[in-house]
């Protein structure tokens, strides 16, 4: 095994781009919704327009502007206004509809590695979704896409988000981990050089589509990482598991 | 499936007692221990000792007296306590083979039929610990003996213990459920009492030994629980798994 994660016995997950293919999942449950309604838009460019909406809302949290809500409540909000941009009216679509729309990121394909290298992974690693998204969220996402994990941690349990401090340490806190004991794997730098700030061991998994072909954001790593492979299935070669 | 848990889609499990044997595991492991300190104690009564030391230990946190800590926390400040009522002196033990021995609450064995009976509610239901253990715990444990939960609910999320209705109420919102979509697991009258008052559904599993063959407590039900078995792969029977 590599010698940066040779003390390392929990792995914390980024789960939306990381593990699950968010963009192309959601245009495909949106689809027929859009039409449905006659909303004049590409299902690839709503889904990565919705997505848009992530950070800023998260933002309102992370700089207490308001009180923690989970991210089912973001995503619910972001519909709304993405809807809304796109020329729809969502006071004329029934709330239900909204509901179950948002329930579209409970519904996301993993990629195609995921699930194997998950399993095998879990084989020497304790491993764990360290995400953004709520407990609720995950728990049915998981099972949806067969995602093996042993805990679910993340923003919830610190009513944080990431790239927050909170999230990562509370996560870590939770496992009854020391932060060298464990390992954040993700598609994304940012996230990687906080979790670095905050003690883990840091695994990029590089994902160059996840958003679409025309991705120009986190197609390298931008730092030295522990580990920089292209699938979770080649983690798991690196780390001989 | 029983019509009482027609519109279930969550199981949450107690866990000491109704999916691990805590009192033959503990005693297991603390036998070299006794002996190695010449603790003069049967393991088995020592098992016995410790853990009745666990009721009223959280009832410092339920009634107010302290703040809430994980059970990991209690079970090493009782150990110290049951180490002195034996005639040790827990001072001349080094702390860490007391920190060491804390941890045989992380690895107890299944009940014979928890493992197959857990996969197999795990594909009808998601399956969830609620359980006065902290997360942590729960998760080596789950490691340990191979327990599938979907997620690992219960005291640390709601910084309560059960039969305290926050523990129920806690896990019950986080995994994004209404009450009456839950049914609670447990070997545990009191404990099913408390989660039907939050509105779960409730299945009793009979273990007649879990406190050895003189065991007076649980033996039968003590109300019309929805289920009433006599092991998890009885439940899975029960709900058609």
């Amino acid at each position: 095994m590599s010698d940066a994660l040779e003390r390392v016995s929990f792995l914390g997950f980024d789960v939306f781009g990381t593990v699950v293919d968010w963009r192309t999942s959601v245009a495909r449950i949106a689809e027929p919704f859009l039409a449905r309604y006659a909303v004049q838009v590409d299902p690839l460019q709503f889904a990565s327009d919705w997505r848009g909406c992530y950070q800023p809302s998260m933002e309102t949290v992370r700089s207490g502007q308001r009180e923690y809500v989970t991210l089912d409540v973001l995503n619910r909000e972001n519909l709304v206004t993405v809807l809304a941009a796109h020329g729809a009216d969502p006071d004329r679509i029934p709330a239900q509809e909204l509901d179950e729309l948002t329930r579209a990121w409970e519904r996301l394909d993993p990629w195609p590695d995921s699930v194997e290298g998950l399993g095998r992974l879990k084989r020497r690693f304790a491993i764990g979704a360290l995400s953004n998204g709520h407990i609720a969220g995950m728990l049915n996402l998981a099972r949806y896409a067969g995602l093996p994990w042993d805990v679910i941690g993340g923003a919830e349990l610190s009513r944080s988000y990431k790239p927050q401090a909170a999230t990562y340490q509370r996560t870590i806190a939770a496992v009854g981990r020391l932060p060298q004991e464990t390992a954040m794997v993700a598609a994304h730098n940012d996230d990687l050089l906080a979790a670095r700030e905050n003690g883990m061991r840091t695994v990029f998994v590089c994902r160059p589509t996840e958003y679409g072909s025309g991705q120009t954001k986190d197609l390298a790593p931008a730092r030295d990482w522990d580990i920089v492979v292209s699938s979770l299935t080649e983690a798991a070669d690196a780390l001989d598991c």
